[in-house]
């Protein structure tokens, strides 16, 4: 059979990116203490081949997988399960090579003007932040979570008790955050571990008094 | 040229349901007095038109549109635009006819059980509620998205002052409501008017302490 | 703490439906043999227990997850992995209860009339054909994929060697299917077997020829 | 009333980008002669204002809107409206601006490999093609979305009679394209123009024998 494909391509137009977008795999990724980095030389060493097989000045390669960490609640101890959306983000040409890890945490946002003007409450709301950060040396998912979570007027939960709706309802309030202050936070956190050559923060607010989302991003190069 | 989609199918089984979908086109709707009294005859007119000629039992149509509306900050009376998801569904079967309105509206809700356990603050977030209404007589779109925004903890607005931000802040706290009040705050107004032979109201808080919703559904049939 | 959720509402406006929406937990389903006999009574067992607990009339469950299946391409017998949405949605009222699976299969159609018409070639595209069977029985998800894919002009593949394409391309020239046809055939093969008391076809064709897709629905009660 | 906000941030750190993200607006634009070189000088002035006022080095705006084009089918001349998704990018930095236009434009494509292996037929599917252009001189969408529909096996319509459909058909099998050519025809137009600084194509296939998109992208910088 022919093999049209491999004919060479007369208008001398190179390419940057060719290949398959959309597949879903089943992978099944072992505990914290084992995956990253059994998983990230697989990846390079992957791409390496295939850059080598198709003759290709790089190759790339974009996963997208949920992630399930358990949690306890505050107070009661309850443990549930988080899920939170991840990626690695690889690219392999000869014999440099990048790999970014990225993780999206969900979390609460107290509105710090809105308790300032209010004689009560004050508007709060889900916030989702997208950190990204290059390896790098050897670190855990987990880790990255962490320090998001720790940054946000209060992480969130699958399952939370009465005493433990009070005790986030009031830690929330006294620790209000605008979502420039979120991404400050997060890369503050990031920067002071010095373990990633570059990273993003990305923050945006789902605001529960308009129907728009607030937005804040920062960046290290 | 044959006509294959003509011939007779030998299976004789016969389709509920056949047509397109995901069709997009410009249409125009004008303002609050003219709109959906005009726009409800001319679709059902042409829905039978469309039986005839297919010679189908029934005809569906499913139309989804953003509609604008002019809002004013409650204090400082500053003008913005919302925009709200809405939806018409008709079918026609012979002499039959049923026109469904939908109006997607977004809304904040306060949480009373954080707010009574907790010595300060409360958590809230952004929620949205799907009305639909089945026609019935004269009635404005308009009208629907303020039963719902009255029913809420507030509403939500695309531009508001600081001292706006104050307003609707205190206001919200002092509504507390959980996604059932939110439904059958919605339910009593509606049903008050005693307009609609038949309508349901959902709705869904992209809850601020977890990282699903909370979800209520209570229909009038 | 007071417990404002427990306490009595004035309104007396029953709600059809209250709950969560959007959880994400990991589940591991083993394979063909095992797991929708042993999945569908626990379920139940679950939902029974909420009603009961929560005083309620009627429990509902609605649980999407992607499915495996491993599959051989026709000619070169390559080995590779396909990924089918699959959902159950479950409810318990009383003793009463249904239990209704779906499966969500991509599939090619040739168009009949397209290729009656043409001196050569023929348009075709992916469709997705979503079917719910109510349980019923014993059954496994591979036997329903299955029926759905023999009854589209070709079923699709994670990999394909060039004599796979050829072979796939010829065989769904000779099987051209309008969406009308696509449900009518699983419809047919769904009803043969014999073991459902009720189920739905629904094909979607994201036509290559336009920006909207053709689209058929037929349903046994 | 205390103004939060305005305070200043004592943690020293820049941010690359803040403000809000999912507003929804109504907005008309006018007939192919008007609009782009009215609409990019307000939109750069309003982005200069922005700057001015809150002092910030660079201000950016993304918008997406649908565009409605009216079109003949080839045969028939029947008139019917096609909707291409578009984005204006804009970027202001002291006096340096930049204003990327972008057009999301549907396709049809006709694989070459399965045609030339195949006795009869081959696989195509609708195809999604990106064009972005850095402005650069007057010129219209309706061009940007010609020379793209020009470069595929084949451009979709609303509405064909069945003499369209067989010359769409016969004409998309004689011009089979895979992804790489498409984003290289598409190149070739747009440079052979010699009016935009900078470009990019990308192009996404659903393929029609796979559950998974083929893609390619290219770039002038």
């Amino acid at each position: 059979m022919v093999d049209v494909q491999s004919m060479k391509d007369e208008r001398r137009i190179p390419i940057q990116k060719v290949g398959v977008k959309g597949v879903r795999y089943p992978i099944i990724l072992k505990d914290k203490r084992a995956h990253i980095q059994h998983t990230m030389p697989r990846f390079l060493n992957m791409l390496q081949k295939l850059c080598q097989e198709l003759k290709a000045e790089t190759a790339y390669s974009d996963l997208h997988f949920p992630y399930f960490i358990e949690k306890k609640a505050p107070v009661s101890g309850q443990v549930s399960t988080m899920s939170y959306d991840c990626s690695y983000e690889a690219k392999v040409s000869g014999k440099a090579h990048s790999f970014v890890v990225g993780v999206k945490v969900p979390v609460q946002t107290v509105c710090p003007c809105s308790k300032a003007i209010s004689a009560y409450g004050a508007h709060n709301q889900r916030g989702l932040v997208t950190l990204k950060v290059a390896l790098g040396p050897f670190f855990w998912i987990e880790d990255l979570v962490a320090m998001v979570e720790e940054s946000a007027s209060s992480d969130l939960y699958t399952l939370l008790k009465r005493e433990d709706e009070k005790y986030v309802t009031e830690r929330a309030y006294e620790r209000p955050r605008f979502v420039e202050d979120l991404v400050r936070e997060v890369y503050l956190r990031v920067e002071e571990l010095g373990k990633f050559p570059s990273f993003s923060v990305e923050a945006e607010n789902f605001e529960s008094i308009h129907n728009h989302s607030a937005y804040a991003y920062v960046e290290k190069k």
